[in-house]
């Protein structure tokens, strides 16, 4: 027979019982605060038709990132690569029966092409949570407050997060007031986005050939130094406002600088990010008030962020934030004494189950240490021993494994012993 | 602008929060039965590379049934059309740190290329269930037990669904007593496995181009036809001895029948259907021995089944187990009298989630009875109102919305009030 030996996709990852049991906490905390504001979980399909992104999400994420297939019917198809266009896409199909504000999340995969690296893969997860159908400006607070709570709830403080908040509508009369024209807004603003990845001389390069000229380049320069005039958007102000009455003010700031990638953006955008700046944001999201326009819907704004969870990982490891977690849920190991008693013992397996008690039947005939052994490295914390002389009373021999303690119970009682 | 109208892609779907609802509903008694019998969750990539199928998935699902792409560096890669072999994959890879056995349940996205239909997408999902490292039947036995459990935490009587049990092992003697050659077997199998979905003539006009003569065919038609012949398998005997003493022997049975499409299984095959036969099969699996091996590990054999979602969604609306289900996680809103109490009502908002109670805040100025309606619409249960009388003395009306009923409550009790 051939052997083969087989990688797993470069980019992509195995949760191994320990990753997965990682996983599940964090997309618990993720569901939790969610939950908590009221919001429904909703998903969409993985594979979606390559157009839905053509619309709106900026050209760097459709025609360099997105992992695109053609289907036997010749149709061009995307693994997702982010999930607004798909909500927007699932409002627009529905808006009609959907009451207002619409308040959703959800967690799943999402596809990008790029060079991994910390924090960053080709297939990873990402929450998205999103409220459309209120154009007040504490719907946009709402959606940081929840953000700042996620945060809370990973025990990463204020010292360690930040997020980060713009207008791009504020930016805007800025740049216009400088004479930006209209025509080139979208591009400084990615030329904002592109910023921080870039050596200042490489940037100051860049902006000549958008089309500025060195007075303008030195008058954005000093917007984007200056962390002060957020008050003169009345939605910043409304919505710092708000945050403040949410009980979460510290954890956001005003930034300038912050525009984010996306072309859908059409007011208020933010990112978190960690205070030393050593990873990517951890999350970032604002207002598109004409998404599900574009895909066929009605007018209908929106405010959301997507949080991935490999960067999470990482912040989270880097301020040491990750609980012990077990990868097993079994409670109690039914060991196997011999063959004749292989009926007995499972029997008591299936009685504590039915009791509701998570329980393995080791199911080949061994050494008891063996079985023991067993045990303690999948971290079981009872092991029920039953051997003729418990058969004979009835009774089972319970380990508890932690202390090593021993005690004889009626099989009768055993599923009582762990209520 | 330009209005465009997406469509998700053909045999994908939306799941909107009713269908979340019910998805998170399932996926939960997959969860608990697994758990219940300590199985570990892991989770592996979408993407794996092609050439893993082919190693022995069967040639209909690798070369008809994959969605196949060619990533940026010319290498072929799936979207996983099952499971199985990423499990075998994982395990190799780690084989000499993991506890044996290895039991271990995933659920998460498959997707085949086939003719979209009641139960069958191109886009699903699917519970895998496994334990490797025990040769015991008894390990079998579990496996089956596992998914008598499943259907009986669905509320699926035996009346209603039956696991039918055959052993690959059996049915190669029973063909080599008939002298059909061992090159001649999987093939066979094959047939067998197709015999459902043909017409008795198609089926005996297929078994000549396989080389079988009417002899042959008259003894492969008596074989099939005999529902008592188990014991003639220690194996299956000793399985369904295990299956009775686990209390789930009505929901199987002895089936020469079932052989399943998947070439890497090499003893004991199962599938549940419902008794009428409507749908295909519920579920699927069977042990597979040398899978492990075939992708670079040790000989590990197990065992184990996938249920896909859309199968088991059909059989509930069928036999109407489906129960009802609240697609809204919230237990408050809190209405806004007007503009100047919003921040009173954002804080009442907030106190509540600081006691662990969901909560929505209306976020619009509009009549009370359109926040009502709202509340109504999401099937929100209890309403707070809070206006000037209500702020002056420090409390809030709160109106249950199933019955109508108002109370006043002092601010500083609501949280209370729900626990």
């Amino acid at each position: 027979m051939t052997k083969l030996k087989f990688q797993p996709v470069k980019g992509t990852r195995d949760f191994y019982p320990e990753q997965m049991a990682f996983r599940n906490w964090l997309f618990g905390k993720m569901r939790e605060v969610s939950k908590r504001f009221g919001y429904q979980e909703y998903e969409g399909p993985i594979l979606e038709p390559l157009e839905l992104y053509a619309a709106k999400s900026g050209e760097e994420l459709v025609k360099k990132q997105t992992f695109v297939l053609t289907d036997r019917g010749g149709r061009k198809l995307a693994l997702r690569p982010e999930m607004t266009p798909t909500l927007a896409r699932m409002v627009a199909q529905k808006q009609a029966e959907l009451p207002k504000p619409i308040r959703w999340f959800s967690i799943g995969p999402r596809f990008r092409y790029e060079q991994p690296q910390k924090g960053r893969l080709r297939e990873f997860y990402q929450w998205d949570i999103d409220i459309l159908g209120s154009q007040a400006p504490e719907a946009d607070a709402e959606i940081i407050a929840i953000a700042a709570e996620f945060f809370k709830s990973l025990g990463l403080s204020p010292k360690e997060v930040k997020i980060k908040v713009n207008d791009r509508k504020l930016i805007e009369q800025k740049l216009s007031f400088i004479e930006i024209p209209k025509t080139k807004i979208q591009e400084v603003f990615r030329a904002i986005d592109k910023k921080e990845k870039m050596t200042d001389g490489e940037w100051k390069d860049w902006l000549p050939e958008i089309g500025l000229n060195k007075l303008q380049i030195k008058d954005l320069e000093g917007i984007l130094k200056d962390k002060d005039f957020s008050r003169e958007s009345e939605e910043l102000t409304r919505i710092f406002s708000t945050l403040s009455d949410l009980g979460v003010s510290e954890y956001v700031e005003f930034d300038p600088n912050i525009v984010r990638g996306l072309d859908y953006y059409t007011g208020v955008v933010f990112e978190a990010q960690d205070k030393e700046g050593k990873f990517r944001a951890i999350l970032g999201g604002g207002r598109y008030d004409n998404l599900v326009e574009i895909v066929g819907g009605p007018k209908l704004g929106g405010v959301g962020f997507a949080a991935g969870d490999a960067v999470v990982e990482e912040v989270l490891k880097e301020y040491k934030k990750i609980p012990l977690l077990s990868p097993t849920p079994t409670k109690v190991l039914v060991t196997l004494f011999d063959e004749a008693f292989f009926r007995d013992s499972l029997l008591i397996a299936e009685k504590l189950r039915d009791g509701g008690i998570a329980t393995e039947s080791y199911l080949e005939v061994v050494k008891l240490d063996k079985q023991l052994k067993y045990a303690n490295q999948k971290g079981i914390p009872y092991v029920v021993i039953l051997g003729p002389d418990e058969i004979k009373k009835n009774e089972v021999t319970l380990k508890n494994m932690e202390t090593g303690d021993q005690e004889k119970i009626p099989q009768s009682k055993l599923s009582d012993y762990f209520k």
